[in-house]
């Protein structure tokens, strides 16, 4: 890994030398990112941008150094242990995403798709679908182009070109099979919960939530998971994320008087993603090869903490007085009304407000419709109508003419991210494959889970998961972990035995 | 000023175009060293110096680019504006600043420094004055050495090489007949008021003092002050300073339980540096001709702020309504016993702990000293008895064998910062000199300051000092603003008036 044990590497040594600088910039980059989210007074904004715009251009330069190209080819050819294979794999995945496209496309694409963002956000609260279609028509037309660039320098296809920047390795005949199994049996599965809440009413809790109390029980509750405060911290923000870097994480979330249980899932969530980035490989921290695998295997920590510990009946029944000591009883904190109202199943329409049995029916819609709008075989004008019909079919949803909560509710198409809808519902797959794993090993895992012993559950992950940073693809990895690639039989067993069981 | 406005001057354009790069990689380093003294928590920081460095050296590669010689050299002869004039001035100040030593003197003065500033945090505590006086023995003589140099290429003498980094314009010859002028009436001065003061009892606040009534005090003298919190922030670390860009202000301040002045002055006082910053010309920010003139200039608002504001009995009678509303009503919060405690004169050992009338005399003793280490007539085994001697002279206080609250009390010597110490002096000298000239072209204004009409002081600070940035030398600011340069007969009289008046 070092560039001192041999002098046999100079090319790779070379291109790990200026990863090395490239993560140390991007160090102040995210700082600056969860600071102007976080901190900074709105008068600061336009120097904010600026000075990352800046940073971004000189790190594009050191990208795009034309230099780079010979120095993967000779690497490719030095005697590298199998580490810094890995790592110079994930180099030149992040030198090609760079530089497979041409200048003047990539700035094409930031003009359209800062257009179409910056118009979104009044044009959504207007249900305005004619003006977002417009700019939306200008943001695809570039995405298809891009999709080509990237199909031809890659080999892969059109979307598989497009979903690789996210999901390295997926491609859509893995989402074809996988989302068209889960196709067969989500509607029913949903229409079965559904009736089987009915008969079991739940009480919403009665605020107001002091917010400083909020606070308290949700660093309580990381305090549970082991994040790390030493090495990171819980901010206030209006979009909640998990920035900052892996030696300092920050994580946001944010506090309503009126509601407590979504800032708390969702700090759970983000604590989730924190303890990813705080047990990355500390010896190989500054390379790619200790990044996370991607997009999807981050959600699945994500979603291991969220829903699989913290949707777990045993787990709820540890945080339950803590809610109670933090907001003063009241019947809705009762430990069995909590447990209902965090497993309560209702299609709706909005993606991120949806349950983890209907969400995955919004992903699928989207990745069918943005697959077919890259591939040509739909346009714009088309999404209207699929959106409706997709909705009634896999949700029995009626969105005809509600376009600000239909396709306009997500930012991900008016920025171009055609290709990444795909990794939340991977993120829910792998989890469950991972607790299914550890419950297959550790019979004792779901007592220990509710006794609060969750040491075996974060050395599972340490040493599956976090550890192994970038070191295998994401099929090696779901392999070495779990002995099988993808399987979302297991997502459909923890569903039916949460929700059915 | 822009670069579009005429082609006649590509040599002046390119420099602008550097020095405008430099000023947003700026932001993103003083928001990244004011998350580490503000937020960062203790594992960040090992990644979090080496980001510091990585942009450190980026810049100093920027300003190090052999070609920015040729381009100063041409740019001269361009047909500049008086403020591209100017600006040009202060670019070749920055450039010079970076490029008169060579990197292996760099090099040599920041191992020095480090080393000498790292024991010293524990000599001191013991001390230790024989350890700390062998590491100092390094750093002055890398001090040395770059006092050579910088003279040689300015033609400057040795030590006004050094002040010129900090004060530039400023001379020895200046400083001492100005300090010379100080130790002619200060000791006697002393004497007298700690004599009258002897016949005025003074209460101490009784705390604990609650951190968020502090905090909220201190925020609202802010609003007094007019401090703009759309584009700056008050936060909490353990050395206050101001940091943060003039597009976004971030001051620090910190709690204790059993007392609240000190908070409460040094808010004040980083209020004035912030205003200063927040108030620099908004048209040319981005360029060195839009910042701040000079240590001791930005110390004259801070000073202005605290000293001549802050402790007036005007104001005092302004805010200890609030002091008492903060905390509830205690004799020792009467408006005439705050007073007396703001403006409380005791020769003491601690520079950073004095009364404005016993300040002047630490510093002129810190440049009578540094500057014969500098031009060797002293050696670092000097020091101890210099300091005895005239600690008694200027102070009357007995230092022998208290190295710690002696020669080792600031960081200064310990980080090569010789020539440093005079700018606190001519804040304080200079802020004197701005409020005698707006009394005399303001009569109302000691009435306008216990009324709480400030608008009249900002406007004058704004219109004389904040907009003028670096267009001027300091002679020539001050010039302007007040009919002269510097005149210590102002702030003699300041405090005749304040302290026997």
């Amino acid at each position: 890994m070092t560039t001192t044990a041999s002098h046999a590497t100079p090319a790779y040594d070379a291109l790990a030398g200026t990863w090395l600088r490239l993560y140390r910039l991007n160090h102040l980059q995210s700082m600056a990112s969860w600071d102007q989210a976080a901190n900074m007074p709105p008068k600061g904004n336009e120097a904010r941008g600026q000075a990352l715009a800046e940073i971004a251009m000189l790190t594009h330069g050191m990208r795009t150094d034309p230099r780079l190209q010979a120095d993967l080819a000779r690497a490719k050819a030095e005697p590298l242990t199998p580490e810094q294979s890995a790592n110079l794999r994930e180099i030149e995945r992040d030198w090609f995403r760079t530089n497979a496209l041409p200048a003047e496309l990539v700035e094409r694409r930031a003009l359209a798709t800062s257009r179409c963002e910056y118009a979104w956000r009044t044009q959504r609260k207007n249900n305005d679908w004619a003006g977002f279609a417009e700019n939306l028509k200008g943001v695809l037309e570039v995405a298809r182009e891009e999709a080509r660039h990237l199909s031809a320098q890659s080999g892969l296809g059109l979307y598989d070109a497009l979903i690789n920047r996210y999901e390295p390795g997926m491609r859509c005949e893995t989402l074809d099979r996988v989302f068209g199994e889960v196709k067969q049996w989500l509607p029913g599965l949903i229409a079965r919960i559904t009736r089987k809440q009915a008969a079991e009413p739940t009480l919403a809790p009665v605020g107001p939530f002091d917010r400083a109390a909020q606070r308290r029980l949700c660093e309580q509750v990381m305090q549970l998971l082991k994040f790390d405060f030493d090495g990171g911290r819980l901010d206030v923000s209006s979009h909640p994320f998990s920035g900052g870097v892996p030696e300092d994480v920050r994580l946001t979330t944010r506090f309503r008087d009126d509601e407590f249980v979504q800032s708390l899932m969702g700090t759970i969530h983000e604590t989730g993603h924190g303890r990813y980035e705080q047990n990355l490989p500390r010896e190989l921290l500054g390379q790619p090869v200790a990044e996370a695998r991607s997009m999807g295997i981050h959600e699945s920590q994500s979603l291991s903490f969220e829903m699989q510990i913290g949707c777990h009946p045993g787990f709820v029944a540890q945080i339950a007085p803590l809610v109670r000591a933090a907001f003063g009883d009241q019947p809705a904190l009762a430990t069995a009304n909590l447990q209902r109202l965090l497993t309560r199943v209702q299609p709706s329409l909005i993606r991120v407000d949806a349950d983890e049995v209907t969400y995955g029916a919004h992903v699928i819609l989207r990745y069918e419709i943005e697959r077919g709008l890259v591939e040509g075989l739909y346009d714009v004008d088309d999404i209207p109508a699929l959106w409706d019909e997709k909705m009634m079919a896999l949700l029995g949803v009626d969105t005809r003419g509600n376009f600000r909560d239909g396709p306009m509710q997500d930012v991900h198409w008016p920025e171009g991210l055609f290709g990444y809808f795909a990794c939340y519902s991977l993120g829910a797959m792998y989890a469950a494959q991972w607790f299914a794993t550890m419950r297959r090993t550790m019979p004792s895992l779901d007592d220990d889970i509710a006794a609060g012993r969750l040491e075996s559950v974060f050395d599972w992950l340490r040493t599956n998961i976090w550890l192994q940073g970038s070191r295998w693809t994401t099929d090696e990895l779901s392999v070495r972990a779990s002995g099988e690639t993808l399987n979302p039989a297991h997502f459909r067993a923890h569903l039916e035995r949460r929700y059915l069981g």
